[in-house]
């Protein structure tokens, strides 16, 4: 066999493995005995082990040494790819910095869900200080020199940059900034308000996950905390919650869930459990899961058709119309939470946390100043105080468990989501007509055929620019969100 | 670290992932999307492969080597002991035949499928030679001079032979064939007859698997077409299935898979994710399962119990007394499938696999002669023809997947709960009182301190011989099956 044939059978039954090791993860909030958490939690720490071991197999090494990649072809070249960058970003590191970080971000994300119990942020820096010393220095081995933060950005990102994504978000921070407090300023839409049947809503979000073309024979739907999407290929698996007072909170999370697994599903079978078998980035995922709840789920059109379904299912809950229902998904409220905030409000939040984690691992902020800066550009951006840590630097569970970088992906997504959908729009003359009649067929069939099918063949914003036919950049997200919101706020 | 240290390290990992690929198998018989089965197989081989490679590894080979079992306590020589016949083993078959079996019986557990649906043994017997040629290749590479058989039965039955089992068998064949004739002669109890909700067949079936102890904060129960308990430890999970006109088949199968359920989670959890933090043996196991079924469940006390839950939970079911409803839980039938066998029949089914296995492990059958030497035994011991291959020798499916010394398990973990049985009635005198009101806590308490907490700490024969305090024969079953069934028949 060639050395090319030994790395392609070795990564195959490393990606079988990482499967496994999601599936685990499934099984972990959904499927579990509460009482098995300590058990669970040394068989998921034998599974990275092992995983590890073999991303830094020094046999890969010698493969990857003795590949020509010019004798392959495109989709031997993108396996070599994702395979060389992970052997790269795993060996770059020391065995025992990845030991520490994983022991010490253990106990950093139980140290921060208490202290957001409790609301005390001094209780929580300590242990965030040093998994921000550790993380830095993991930066400094994989940056070799480079940028830091610009070296974790690219775990998520490849070949995104702090700067690049600085730069983009400086065009839509003025911008997003005016249209929230113009929103705001305006007449609000009605709020949802009732009582929804849990029972009767896991009907509806299935009937909505199989609206957007979610395949039940490679997936399945379950309640969770927590709505994920987990897996690659034939296996891909959402989950979603109830609320009986915020049914939107379990459509709409079934239909960003949906769109993470559509990309998942979708992959060409020939990639399957390959290195390039799965959704190619953090930000790429984000804008499928984004088109699919946003531009698509969120449109006059479709949310005229959930409308319809919802008064099938739940009699008259107190909206008069469609159109008046189309205001009300899309209602821009006050509040601290990014996870809770409407389309407007969203890129701010994720801005924030990008300045200050950019800071912090650049060595410009230091962690006894965060909760100052945080609370300073909160007031800068939303006007006004956050009134507890909760609801402040303490609400996201990322900085504990040391994912620094991952935060920009969200808003990169929904740029992305810009540009597809404007493409999309070009594409299908015609689609608010099929959305009106609860047929995405048309638009998520675009999605697989200009995008999903690739998985990891083309490097993310490659893969983007191919499908939209035109350089990525906030334009298109900000021309939407502006039109959408003025006709909506009559601004 | 010390070898002995490296050694346990490497072996809890080695458990632990051998628990994630357990957790595989009960997904896929229970929440796997149907769509998944191509792609969970391949995971499934990566994670065999890869088990496969630690248990073989040549530091394994090498930390056992700088070993000296002396100088370790109880514990630690019992993991070795543990460590060193896997390493053994999996050492002793040569990796070609190792896959080659992985292979064959893949494929032919579906050419099983199709020619027990098919009636056709014709289609079946030329896979079924393959497979009973590689096993015996395999059997000689394990035997390294020795017994073929022995060597299997060494795989599920650390220390057991050929010879002892059916030296055993044969003390128990005539008294079984004559008990079975007796019974069948003589006037049968009333059958159950009458539709049985299946939702309602779920909550009793829960109420008796706590009845017996399980712990469900550290298990789960889920339906499945076979019912099986699989996990060890703080997370065992068993399932159940339920048919409308035949609840006893939920009932007893969950009290039969509760008493392999509570054999893992009883353990010392000292042993958790070690090599002896499991049942020691499949008879061992089997042992656990049957007393719970039988000896316990199917007793005239706790029967009576269950038959007061079922008048709660079903009202009126046409059985007149709790007397009458003992003789009717232990109604011996006319039939062919071992698996829905009464206590008397079930052992006379698995001698005659027992015999018929040996025989073409040592040459001394043909797989052409299969069928013929089938039907000729089941003729001698239950007197009527077998009228269909799938009653006949297409029933099972353990010959396909190359199980050739795992039948006689089954009889053997009798054996040892006739045993058991014999010693807890000794113990606890007012038993019958107990379960009478269902209360099984002195019954399971007394088996979890005798045996279950010792995991594989003891050989298989030693801890039945601790617990039971008498060397293990037929005699106590014996006793007990004819005692019972004389008189429910009134003999």
């Amino acid at each position: 066999m060639s050395a090319f044939e030994n790395l392609m059978g070795f990564a195959r039954d490393t990606a079988a493995l990482g499967q496994v090791a999601g599936r685990l993860g499934w099984d972990q909030e959904t499927m579990m005995p509460r009482g098995a958490a300590d058990q669970r939690s040394e068989e998921m720490a034998a599974m990275e082990k092992m995983l590890h071991a073999r991303r830094t197999d020094p046999k890969v090494g010698e493969w990857l040494a003795a590949i020509d990649p010019a004798t392959l072809d495109e989709v031997g070249q993108a396996q070599v790819r994702e395979i060389s960058r992970a052997f790269d970003r795993a060996s770059k590191v020391p065995a025992d910095l990845a030991v520490e970080i994983a022991k010490v971000t253990s106990r950093a994300q139980g140290q921060w869900a208490q202290a957001r119990a409790d609301e005390d942020v001094a209780a929580f820096l300590p242990v965030l200080e040093q998994v921000v010393a550790l993380k830095r220095r993991e930066g400094e081995a994989l940056a070799a020199g480079g940028n830091v933060y610009d070296a974790m950005v690219d775990d998520y990102e490849q070949n995104m940059t702090g700067a690049e994504l600085a730069a983009m978000f400086d065009t839509m921070r003025p911008r997003l900034v005016a249209l929230r407090e113009a929103a705001l300023a305006a007449e609000a839409p009605q709020k949802l308000s009732g009582h929804f049947d849990a029972d009767k809503q896991m009907q509806l979000t299935e009937k909505l996950a199989l609206a957007f073309g979610y395949d039940l024979n490679h997936g399945r739907i379950d309640k969770a905390v927590h709505p994920f999407s987990s897996g690659s290929g034939h296996d891909v698996r959402i989950t979603t919650r109830t609320s009986d007072h915020d049914p939107f909170n379990c459509f709409y999370s079934t239909i960003h869930e949906v769109g993470h697994a559509c990309y998942e599903q979708n992959v060409d079978d020939a990639y399957l459990l390959t290195p390039i078998g799965g959704g190619v980035s953090m930000g790429v995922h984000e804008s499928q899961s984004r088109i699919y709840e946003n531009q698509l789920g969120r449109s006059a059109a479709f949310s005229g058709w959930v409308y319809g379904q919802m008064r099938d299912v739940f009699g008259d809950f107190g909206i008069a119309s469609a159109e008046e229902f189309y205001r009300t998904v899309n209602r821009v409220n006050d509040g601290y939470i990014r996870t809770e905030a409407d389309e407007v409000q969203y890129n701010l939040h994720v801005m924030l946390r990008f300045d200050l984690e950019r800071a912090l691992m650049l060595g410009d902020l230091s962690v006894n100043d965060l909760e100052a800066a945080w609370n300073d550009r909160f007031k800068a951006d939303f006007g006004y105080v956050v009134d507890k840590p909760s609801n402040g630097c303490l609400q996201d569970v990322h900085w504990s468990v040391g994912l620094f970088g991952y935060f920009p992906t969200y808003s990169l997504g929904n740029v992305y989501a810009g540009c597809l959908h404007q493409a999309l729009r070009q594409a299908v003359p015609d689609l608010d007509a099929q959305l009106a009649a609860g047929d995405t067929a048309a638009a998520t069939g675009w999605l697989k055929e200009s995008l999903q099918r690739h998985g990891g063949l083309y490097a993310p914003r490659d893969v983007v620019r191919r499908a939209s036919g035109m350089e990525p950049s906030a334009e298109p997200l900000l021309e939407y969100l502006e039109a959408k919101f003025k006709g909506i706020y009559g601004l």
